[in-house]
């Protein structure tokens, strides 16, 4: 089996756990690391990483001087969440014939808020050969393509319910930020007005499965509520006190005219209690599915991109979705 | 969007309910019908699906010549579980051009028990620009595709668990009979020596796992116990003395060297409380997933194969696992 030459691009905490998975793997070849942090260009990726040894890997701000260089598979990127903000990132990439796996949540559907950078995309991928792929878990996984695979086994399906619950203080720094841990909630209830907290990539989701099951969505409805400390909470980051912002529940609904096609329940704080994933499918037969803890977060999110390689290596080129790539699947066992 | 033109071929409970799903599904076209049954040769399909009406569908014992004479886009194939039995049905629909989604059990990984029959039928098929699918729920879903899918998001996986519990009172006549409900003890044991009785596909299923994630099995153990009705039970179908046979446990594990990397327990009788499945991955992260309930076997299976029909149709030409194909979803939700 050859070997796959990857490129880390992005180097905040999911993107350097990605890159030390990438090092483990056995078959695969780390050549490239980029990132911005002006306390990270230039240092060897080893010592960026903690791991106390060199790796002969530099990290560099400037991406595409690195694709002229180095000869590439595949990109794991992590840099952002929104495609605006990484679209130059991705298309250094698609130029210069590489692939790319990222963890951007608005890739996980790009046609929904960028339609246009989606066209763009996509042919400059075909014309040079590249494969792009959103993925990750949430969005990515337990509130998308699962429910798709489970409604492989049913007929007739009328509706779809998901549910998430996530323990915040098991994760990452940024997300602990995002869903708005420590604030106070007039502050949050001002920032959910301004469109700048809630969960990004669960309308995407929602769009992705309303797509794939042929449901042209009439209406959709969406609600961000702050999740208030109960009593004080202490993590690795963030001091919550009684009464402050523990966390968000995002909650989405899709409508076929009068008829909720899609609900989705997404709560993410600190403390809470039994984390668990659920996903429930109404039709013939009847599906429920539930995991107990939950897909924990941050290491299955590193694991879904490392996953994602070989069948975007095996892919037409294109900017592609979950559901035109074959069945998810572990990287080869151990 | 281009309607589909369908042959069912095999008329048992599942090849009905299959006709009648295939019937009711909008943009598909149920072209033709193929049985050996002499009761059932010559006459309209609806009399056979007991439908009170005609449909203008005679079913026919002559499937090649009904390959001349009919477009067809896919064949669903209904009509055994070995690839040996049915070979000749698939290598027809094959020439024809036409595409299978079929539920011959061995499908599922053909080159396990006959991969010369599997590369004669991958040769043809690409000549002829068919694609056949194995697929179904056990195997094809709940103790493989669904299991490979969880590893999605997991690394360095360790070992897979699958446990599925079916109540055999809800199913099918042939499968009650399979499984040996009503049997003497002494019976049953002496068919399991013959190789007689026992899960066809789970032993495909754990190669198509193993095979998917690296693993090359250095050793499997089976075992097929009878399970005993504790009381009397009576299904539809099969009247079941206490101390008499209930069902089956069929169990196996696969080995790679010392290690135990999946492990299989399936059971399936009259009256088993709590149906369900379950699947534990060991890796990073652990998962473990539950379907209370379990997916109910028949009406699932009739689902597995019609929403087959969109993906093989997509797929390139060639004899195709579920691994191959883009991920299982319904064929369009109503």
């Amino acid at each position: 089996m050859q070997r796959v030459r990857v490129v880390q691009y992005g180097l905040g905490p999911i993107g350097c756990d990605t890159a030390k998975a990438l090092l483990e793997k056995e078959g695969v070849d780390l050549v490239g690391a980029v990132d911005i942090a002006p306390d990270k260009v230039g240092k060897d990726l080893g010592e960026v990483l903690g791991l106390g040894r060199k790796l002969g890997v530099r990290v560099t701000g400037d991406a595409p001087a690195l694709f002229r260089k180095v000869r590439a598979d595949v990109v794991s990127h992590t840099t952002g969440s929104f495609l605006k903000d990484v679209y130059e990132q991705l298309e250094s990439a698609a130029k210069a014939g590489v692939c790319v796996v990222s963890s951007t949540e608005e890739l996980i559907y790009p046609q929904l808020r960028n339609p246009g950078l989606a066209v763009k995309l996509d042919g400059i991928a075909r014309r040079h050969g590249s494969t792009i792929l959103g993925t990750g878990v949430n969005p990515g996984f337990v509130m998308d393509t699962l429910a798709l695979v489970l409604t492989g086994v049913s007929r007739n399906v009328r509706s779809i319910r998901m549910t998430r619950r996530v323990d915040a203080s098991t994760r990452r720094m940024p997300l602990q930020r995002k869903v708005g841990a420590g604030m106070k909630p007039a502050e949050f209830r001002k920032l959910v007005k301004q469109g700048k907290i809630g969960h990004v990539g669960l309308m995407e989701s929602m769009f992705l499965v309303a797509t794939a099951l042929g449901w042209r969505l009439t209406a959709t409805k969406e609600k961000v509520e702050p999740v208030l400390a109960a009593r004080k909470r202490v993590t690795r980051y963030f001091t919550v006190a009684a009464g402050e912002v523990a966390g968000i529940k995002h909650t989405a609904s899709g409508y076929c005219g009068r008829r909720r096609v899609i609900e989705m329940d997404l709560s993410i704080f600190i403390g809470a209690p039994k984390p668990m994933d659920s996903i429930e499918i109404e039709g013939d037969p009847k599906l429920h599915m539930v995991m107990p803890g939950g897909v924990s977060g941050d290491v299955a999110t590193v694991a879904s991109l490392v996953n994602a390689i070989p069948r975007v290596l095996e892919s037409e080129p294109g900017l592609m979705t979950m559901l035109d790539l074959t069945v998810p699947r572990a990287f080869r066992a151990t």
